[in-house]
């Protein structure tokens, strides 16, 4: 293990840190805000980040082990120093409370604490949502494109932080790779701005918006989410974009190189349109009577769906009302999540397809036991591994929801409240069912809960092993390359 | 496939049926109750059972396809032909309840759609308990007793109807392996039977109670289910014979052949006694404030435990009303269920190491990827084959219980309902949460949402294929040995 690479790594994501949190310092001049609950997390993170970053490294290689560690250990740190804003000025004075916001910003959970989120002033609220574009694409993604490394070692940490079972380099280079994904995140935040702007939003409104929904984050500035505004036109806009940042951004750069066809092609976009619009149209008639008319239903299904299945969180209604059926349908959503290589959470659509394959494949096998099944995803025959690993993934997956419910039903709130809670971190989408539903929040919960929600967030973005590696002695023990 | 060799075994499980009639008709006798409800059923049992048996058989031989849907359309038939006493006496008016009660039955669930158990006059009661004791340990395993077949393909019949991952002859000929389950089977009941007579229990009561503790089913004949005796002596026995009988019954051979260290040293045994320690002891300590003391508490921590873990479902009090850490960590028990070759349902103890087994293996894989990992159990190897049907069976359960509780919340009843009702169902257990819990029943739900439920609790207590195969056009083309 190169523990020394690891701690300089570290120390750069602390420098970049510093460096984002003038963007909200930015906003507390221009509205004339307190500066110092902002310059001090900045001097921390800069004079934390300078002494890792000045360790001496006597060998620059890492491998994958080293790769989780540093994307695991880089998210804990960042929460643990982004939450300070909150605390210093006030609007959290517990600094848990303070942590599990933050966490839920980087991770683009979208859970709050915070029973009035208008309580914020402007560079407190700006420095919360942004934590979600932050998150969204990865922090460590980011240091790629801006302080290059020497070596050719980028993969191993894309890897760990990108979301989704394979991960594939758009380009040969692994830098250029996250070059080109940075610039189509950012073109297509601008464009949700400048759609957002058309509605009558205001800039600062659009802008932070923007950022939640990029992230698939969740968090608003309205404590009605984007009920707030009650505009069909919006409803659209941030509906629409909140799909589009939940399919694998590699179809966008496919896009870009005129490769059009091949991206309508794929199998985990296709799937996922199809799961989309099922929902949309059942739940649509399931509410039907809740809201006058189909096409009325149908603007509220469509927001909550693409809100639900892209783990973003936001919400326009309050579907903790709607009938069991739309409800449990949105519990589903919520495990199933969006696809691979997109901002979004949850297990992912080509998880999904990969574990529904394996079934029809093994019944097979069953009656006929000496044939060969291989499971075809995008045209491609899947390695062994591969799908292996989808499994046990899958287990990880309901082995930390049991886990973690049972560690929060000490707290003895019902039982919805309890599961859906920590499907909805684990899935990072935000709001779940009942006490913790559109209109409630996580501020229910003990401080102990509150800890197990926030691994769970962490658990849930970083896909389970950057957080479990930190916690296997074994692991650690291990050399480069391992 | 062997059409004609399928059938005639249907035709030898109505026959069986038939004589497994004449006991609750004996028990009419008894008490001069109307004998028409039963001797119905009985001729109809019978003279399909004739037509049937009659089919002339080409070639005797059946593979594990056949034997597969031998078990699923056995299950079918004999519940449709079990529902007609509580139709024809009047007790359950609607065939698809009597239906649902007598798959109920059969399947050991003990999930029930009557408001009151004790309007049924005795022959129905008794008819009603006797299907556990006959489902518990498989009609078809009784029908090699008592009907030889020729040839030695028994093994495919067996391996689909006695629960787990793993069928083990306990010697090298079938027949004589089912001949000593059921030998054990009536010892362990009338061993039963002895405990409660002791206790004060009358003849009968004992009779019909230890026929539901040995299938792990869960009916009782008194509305307040074991409650109704309010005796710690009574609470100690059938706990413990619950307990007795989720226990792989290889271990009572081995046992008998005088190899109780090896008995001891079984894997899933000391896990399983683990489990219910650890469970007993926290519940207790949960609902300590409920019971005024630690030690009144641990009475009925340890029959609730007893009760869900070996998915039998009789209780002693309203567990729904328990805290809720006490209530998640029931429902954790509902998933895990019993172990493999008992009476209990689930997905059984053995399956869940195997699955918690390959998740370090996976972990180290990912870390060492050339290494090599074998999941062991009970000191052997096992073959990938038997970890992958592991997994799928788990996704397959996972699945069927979504798409279960999406197509039950039509009813609009609360998640908790919908969603542990499905799980008590697969699981084979009976009372779930909220709606469905130890004080209510299952007459909340609609007809469809019932037959859904007949198909979860067959699909869980045959391990799924036997009733999934029935529905795969795929299979039925398929030769023999296939």
């Amino acid at each position: 293990m190169n523990y020394r690479m690891i701690l300089q790594v570290v120390g750069r994501v602390l420098l970049i840190e510093a460096l984002l949190l003038i963007l909200p310092l930015a906003v507390a001049l221009i509205y004339g805000e307190p500066l110092l609950p902002l310059i001090i997390p900045m001097l921390i993170a800069a004079v934390l980040g300078w002494l890792l970053r000045s360790i001496p490294v006597v060998k620059t290689d890492i491998g994958s082990t080293e790769g989780f560690t540093i994307v695991g250990l880089s998210w804990i740190v960042m929460s643990l120093v982004g939450a300070f804003p909150f605390v210093l000025s006030g609007a959290i004075p517990n600094y848990i409370d303070a942590v599990f916001e933050t966490v839920s910003g980087f991770t683009t959970t979208g859970a709050s604490i915070m029973t009035n989120v208008e309580i914020l002033n402007k560079s407190c609220a700006f420095w919360r949502l942004f934590t979600h574009w932050v998150g969204g694409m990865g922090v460590l993604v980011f240091i790629m494109v801006v302080l290059p490394m020497s070596g050719d070692h980028y993969m191993y940490i894309m890897r760990a932080e990108v979301p989704g079972p394979v991960v594939g380099k758009l380009v040969p280079r692994a830098r250029k790779t996250a070059e080109i994904l940075y610039l189509l995140y950012i073109a297509l935040t601008l464009l949700e701005v400048f759609f957002l702007l058309c509605g009558g939003m205001s800039f600062y409104d659009a802008l932070v918006h923007s950022f939640a929904t990029a992230g698939t984050g969740g968090f608003s500035i309205r404590a009605a989410s984007i009920g707030y505004y009650n505009s069909t036109y919006i409803d659209i806009v941030i509906g629409t974009f909140m799909l589009l940042f939940s399919i694998n951004f590699n179809l966008y750069y496919l896009l870009l190189i005129g490769e059009a066809r091949q991206a309508v092609r794929s199998e985990e976009l296709r799937v996922f349109a199809g799961i989309v619009a099922f929902s949309v149209l059942s739940i649509a008639w399931n509410i039907t009577r809740l809201y006058g008319s189909f096409s009325g239903a149908l603007r509220y299904s469509y927001f909550q769906v693409a809100s639900v299945i892209s783990t973003t969180g936001f919400s326009t209604a309050d579907f903790n009302q709607w009938p069991q059926y739309s409800r449990i349908l949105l519990v589903v959503l919520m495990f199933i999540g969006a696809c691979a290589g997109s901002t979004g959470g949850g297990l992912k659509v080509s998880r999904v397809i990969i574990l529904l394959k394996s079934i029809p494949a093994e019944v097979q096998l069953l009656v006929r036991p000496h044939s060969v099944n291989k499971i075809w995803l995008e045209g491609k025959s899947l390695s062994r591994d591969t799908v292996k690993s989808v499994q046990i993934y899958f287990y990880l997956y309901m082995l930390i929801i049991a886990v973690s419910a049972l560690l929060v039903s000490f707290d003895n709130l019902d039982g919805e409240t309890s599961f859906t809670g920590v499907i909805a971190c684990i899935s990072n989408i935000g709001p779940g069912l009942s006490l913790v539903g559109p209109a409630g929040n996580y501020s229910v919960f003990s401080s102990v809960s509150k800890i197990v929600l926030i691994f769970d967030m962490l658990l849930g973005r970083l896909e389970i092993y950057p957080i479990l590696y930190l916690f296997i002695p074994y692991v650690w023990r291990r050399g480069k390359h391992a």
